[in-house]
């Protein structure tokens, strides 16, 4: 069996922000070598997500208004009990659950085996910091 | 290693709808001859999700009424700026965040190792039209 | 290619609550002696989650608010169909959803590969009585 591990680091410039990492991911496989197997792409901090979809700027604009909408921005610790530490980013740790912290996707003849538009993302919900992606891929 | 994979298609008569694809998924299991591993369902789609749940139809119509309030179908490009595109999903694609792109099954002496209820659904948020999800299953 | 499983049982005394399983899964892990692979862990009843977040009390008890606020407990066949087959935890079916049934888990050099603050849930939302979490590892 192969084994292959890579973190991919961002420091995305707003709060919250989605990044295509699809080629980054892409890149890992084919360094990995692995032609039949798995790759798994998670975020390692919990105010942050990947997720598949698509590659869309209306989409992504909507996605933000939404997630808005659900868990709001608010610092204050009236409405999260999470803030009353001194953090400010309860309503991230909340819109990761929403969009997910980890894909697993198939990986087929050396492939990402996706279909028509499937591009992976990292989803930033607390961002202007350095934060990091785990690819593990497993196979043969 | 063993590796297998197989395309199941859907071409389902409603915009939203969910159809219980345990026995497909069994049938993928039964011939991947794999025993002790992993078993990857995703949709291909990205307005489209593949999740575990109940088969039960008042649960269902409970998940399509919660979806529509959570993200409700508006072909208009004011409430969603996707729909600027030409396309009429938007909704479509912010349910299937909710419900989720993939699951992950163990496989346990060649089963799929599920609880009292657990069964594998396709969920289809804009469909009419000729879609898939792929089965991949890596062990031993 | 190394196979392991274990079910951990629980039988929490409120309807929702979280539980910290992530000393119960690395123990799962070294009984298990797979240093490359992967970690699956999935609640096995319909009505519970396995989450990765952060061990902060102050963010769950914002998390039981935001659940409830999205898919209240109401036990009356009006609000949820599926409470018409005599039972009343649709909510509990609902707030799955939204906090996932599953992890995957990259394992490297014997370890659970976190970030700093990744730890593992067990969600109950339908609880006061005995259900199990499956943790499924394969590797070598």
């Amino acid at each position: 069996m192969l084994s292959y591990r890579q973190e991919l680091w961002f420091n995305l410039p707003e709060r919250m922000e989605f990044r295509n990492i699809t080629p980054e991911v892409e890149k890992c496989l084919r360094d990995s070598g692995v032609r039949e197997g798995l790759c798994l792409v998670n975020a390692m901090h919990i105010t942050a997500s990947v997720f598949i979809n698509d590659d869309e700027p209306g989409l992504h604009r909507d996605y933000k208004k939404w997630l808005e909408e659900l868990a709001p921005f608010d610092p204050s610790p009236q409405r999260y009990h999470h803030n009353r530490t001194g953090e400010d980013n309860a309503d991230a740790h909340h819109k990761r659950q929403i969009m997910g912290r980890e894909v697993v996707v198939a990986v087929t003849e050396g492939k990402l085996d996706f279909g028509p538009w499937e591009q992976i993302f990292y989803g930033e919900f607390d961002g202007r910091r350095k934060k990091r992606v785990l690819v593990k891929i497993i196979g043969e």
